[in-house]
């Protein structure tokens, strides 16, 4: 059914209103559909999956970037790189100071629920934006790096920031002596 | 649970792979969740009217555009400014010319359906854009102006182009005649 993604980067800019609404449209609809919160968060948190595992093939193509040397690399990538080319911010990187394997994205604005002011009633466990969670961990699961990605705080649920944290599954130094064998 | 969309238009732009695919990834999750094809079209028309009534709002405030003067100007609005804004692509219209209330826009390219060469096994049905026509009816609902809008051609079922079909529901002398009322 796919073709390619693997085009020129500067043509790939739309209006962010239709992919914003379009995002809200998606949710609204899956709360109808599902009563629990899980279930939308786990539909979401999918369909990401799905985004992702095909995202990570037009990034590597675009950006030019090779593989990263450890796992404070590759967030930072994500972070800087990658927020930054498809939703036009950069998060703030916390964690990966120790050499450990898990870390944080601090979204000061985040644009998907940027017209969002609360969640819908009785939602309160809907974790609105988890379709981006669902895209980074497709993309790096792509990528040989597999990792458990939430939302940890979520500023649709009265928190000051939205904090996307990321776990990889496999310890650093086992990269390591892996890659060293 | 929303914001107002009406915020600095040049704020607004985001890659279009994370649009398309996202896009995608609904259609797909659609095709799982229902049998046949013509809930599928219905469901992303009815995501599309969702989206179009919101849209509108937004779209009058930041082009300035004021009321239409016939059904010929709505139409030449839409496919030079609503489709340049926010899919970036400008369908050429064909229609009107008699004073009549039916109108096609053809696109020859669509972000959309850009990466996408056939519709899925056995889905031969699926009007693959139907959140298009849903927003672009939800839109026209919003300043009075009813209209039936479905997709007439569909590169993805074989033909040369894609094309939408916009019908007025009320001719176009019955609005005339209100207005001078």
């Amino acid at each position: 059914m796919s073709r390619s993604l693997n085009r020129k980067q500067d043509i790939y800019r739309i209006n962010r209103d239709l992919f914003v609404l379009s995002y809200g449209a998606l949710v609204a609809q899956l709360c109808k559909d599902y009563e629990r919160d899980e279930d939308v968060n786990k539909y979401l948190d999918a369909m990401g999956y799905n985004i992702g595992i095909r995202l990570i093939e037009d990034f590597l193509a675009n950006t030019g970037i090779k593989k990263c040397r450890s796992y404070n690399e590759t967030v930072d990538v994500i972070a800087k790189v990658a927020f930054k080319t498809y939703l036009g911010i950069t998060p703030t990187l916390i964690g990966g100071n120790d050499g450990g394997n898990s870390f944080s994205l601090i979204l000061d604005t985040n644009p998907l629920d940027d017209y969002v002011e609360e969640l819908p009633p009785g939602r309160s466990s809907l974790s609105y934006c988890n379709l981006l969670s669902g895209i980074i961990r497709g993309a790096l699961e792509m990528i040989h790096l597999p990792a458990d990605v939430s939302f940890i705080q979520d500023r649709l649920k009265g928190d000051d920031v939205t904090e996307i944290g990321i776990t990889f599954l496999q310890k650093s130094n086992e990269r390591k002596s892996k890659r060293n064998k």
